[in-house]
């Protein structure tokens, strides 16, 4: 029995340990730990607690660490090992993660890594693969039979296996040339009759991808088909590597990440608070000058108004309500495209309407808080056409909103790309240029009575 | 083999044979998908079409489809099905899912069609957990055997059971009160000699959780610990169900949909673009209600400076890129605080440090920032000192963004609040009003050089 949110005071004891230079405690009291644990604790040290207790960890333990950590921290834990122990810990981590973190090292230290490693094969084949593809993904740890193979003899080579947690509860059913063929379920194999082969209790309906496949459709067919497993195949129809559910876990975060990360213009999926601020600049600055350049055109807009603005310096102090709010109901917009896009809910087809939708609850959106903004100002200034100019273009403003807001994302689908990418920068970029607009502009044909 | 992205012209194909009224037609091509796939397709159908092509489906696939459906979908279709049918459907589907629809449905319906269940016993007892709990999410279908059962037995039990996808590949092995005593892996089940006992040959460790902990700590622990399945006991350590892999990828799914949502002001998770129209004024319009009243404090902060904006209408003008600018910034450091607090990468005692780096970065991005647009509109306007007091504005402003973007996520969390939910209107409060405040305060010192 495990209890959690206890991480905290066992880092404390760590730390406490290493403090006192007593190294076998700290080991202990780390080692004490479930590995999922051990990742929470190890992340709570800071770097140099974690580069102190690294080397007092045997292989095995460093390999487990390594394989649940996230990718940025395990290059820089790995970093620092010598070649040797690099390598053994490289041989005992899961095939899938050794061939990330020989990805993320400086060539040449990969290089030697791989040449002082027993069994590269296995990675070496993944290493083939993008991180962000199903081969990139999977483990090549995996138990496949042949089709004509009797389940008492499956159930003994399970038998003689080393239990691994990865090792995923089917077994892989394929032909003379290592073609997928059908899969066969645990439970299946235990409930069959010992003479029985494989071709005969397999499921031959069983559900693959190709090695090519981006990690976030291999996702959705994984949600989709409910599936614990997933095997992946090559061009030629080879069964290469399976991609098992705790994978899938670690590309859902990854994809939601990104997803909020762009929605708020941050563009690298990879940066955490804590990471180097010239990795913070590199993520985050370029989309700023984005965003100021965009801003700078909506100041153009409201450059050509500075007569009149010199007039009735209250349109000064209400610009930015009509931009502020239609660039909040445009967010609106984008969060539900965007998020029904990413769970396939949406289709091509169901785009129009969806627009329609937008355009129709923002006219119901402007008209609700054009009325009240309106009348609040009147109330406030005295001045009702003040009042009237401001909520026809709030709600002038909020049809626009809904309209870009849906419009945008579904476009950048359309052109095969990531909706949620520049669509807050485009789409605020919309309301803030147009309302500006529609502001200024029908205070100017209102003038007369506004000065 | 399946091909994917191949919904459409099924679902083309569906939509003719019940436009010509061929039913036996469309539910033959329906029924002929895997149930992943059906749901897709069945997505993809206008409300009309669903309503029509229900009845013709037999109850088991109306249970199938009915468990993969999100929540909405499935309380839409269900309404209009005739009592007995619904009672007869809950009855086939999985009995988290059927409680989450009872839980739906108009209480007098739900009722009714309690009563009219056979074995409705398992359902009433998962309706007594909220849905956004452990014991909302698991299944009260699983198989637990004593810890004396030997293992030749347990195989026996297993052969006799009807063989169904969501049961985990885990036996949890239970004392004769009914505690959860270990876990046995389907694996071990196979390699163990016949007279094994389960206490034998069990994982005494077993994780588990509180049927009343909320859903997303849940999936932290499953995530953590990489688990298919979870054990969830009650108040006296009783086995009460279990939360399989597939269960955590809906609670996964409907917590990113929330973290976005809320971050855009969206306030329902349910909403997607195609609810009716009542529903997204109901989830949108309180939110934008809120943002109106902090876009009127803002404005109020401006109206203070009307009489120096009637003198020099320039300030108008670029009044918008020190908020626009800082509210983006704000926007960024809000996304990475939300999400490594989501992540749990961010323990209370790294809240500091962190927020010294935001402010960090927004120093650096400001004077970046500032720097450019400062000469930018030196050049463009020809005056020195409007560029300097623009420049040192989107520098005060963006530390400011920094320090409220990191700060008031973490106040939220520190308060038990989820740090997503109103982290971005408050923030842009901040950015706009003190922006406003800054600039224009810095104009008015200036305002000799600025006429």
């Amino acid at each position: 029995m495990t209890e959690f949110q206890v991480h905290e005071p066992i880092a404390d004891r760590v730390r406490n340990a290493i403090n006192k230079q007593q190294y076998d405690e700290a080991v202990a009291l780390f080692l004490d730990l479930l590995p999922g644990d051990q990742v929470e604790v190890f992340n709570l040290l800071n770097s140099g607690e974690q580069e102190t207790l690294l080397p007092h960890l045997d292989v095995e333990a460093t390999a487990e660490l390594f394989d649940r950590l996230t990718d940025a921290k395990t290059l820089e834990a790995a970093k620092n090992l010598p070649l040797e122990r690099l390598a053994d810990v490289l041989g005992e981590m899961e095939p899938d993660e050794a061939a990330d973190l020989l990805g993320d090292l400086p060539q040449e230290q990969a290089l030697q890594a791989l040449e002082e490693m027993d069994d590269a094969e296995d990675v070496e084949q993944l290493l083939a693969y993008p991180d962000d593809t199903a081969g990139g993904r999977m483990t090549t740890a995996f138990i496949a039979m042949q089709r004509i193979t009797p389940a008492q003899e499956a159930i003994e080579v399970l038998r003689h296996l080393k239990p691994d947690s990865e090792i995923p509860y089917y077994i892989f059913v394929i032909d003379r040339e290592k073609r997928l063929s059908g899969i066969v379920g645990l439970r299946d194999l235990v409930v069959a009759a010992p003479q029985t082969s494989m071709e005969d209790i397999m499921n031959p309906e069983v559900i693959n991808v190709n090695a090519e496949l981006d990690q976030e459709e291999v996702a959705q067919v994984m949600t989709r088909h409910d599936l614990q497993a997933l095997p992946v195949v090559n061009h030629r129809n080879e069964l290469v590597g399976v991609i098992t559910h705790d994978d899938i876990l670690d590309v859902l975060a990854e994809e939601h990440t990104e997803d909020i990360y762009r929605l708020a213009s941050v563009g690298d999926v990879q940066l955490e608070p804590e990471s180097p601020v010239r990795e913070h600049l590199r993520g985050r600055l370029p989309w700023l000058y984005l965003n100021t350049v965009t801003a700078m055109f909506a100041a153009w807009v409201i450059s050509n108004f500075e007569d009149i603005i010199a007039q009735v310096a209250a349109l000064a102090v209400f610009q930015s309500v009509v931009a502020g709010v239609g660039g909040n109901a445009g967010s609106q917009s984008i969060a539900l495209i965007v998020r029904a896009l990413a769970l396939g809910k949406l289709s091509p087809r169901q785009a129009i309407s969806v627009l329609g939708k937008e355009v129709f609850v923002g006219i119901l959106q402007g008209v609700a808080i054009g009325i009240v903004v309106g009348l609040g100002v009147f109330l406030w200034r005295g001045n009702a056409y003040l009042g009237i100019v401001l909520g026809l273009a709030l709600l002038g403003n909020m049809i626009i909103a809904g309209f870009a807001g849906a419009l945008v994302p579904l476009l950048l689908r359309a052109i095969g790309q990531d909706p949620a990418l520049a669509s807050t920068v485009l789409v605020t970029a919309v309301t803030d240029s147009l309302g500006f607009l529609i502001f200024l502009g029908l205070a100017s044909i209102f003038l007369n009575f506004l000065i």
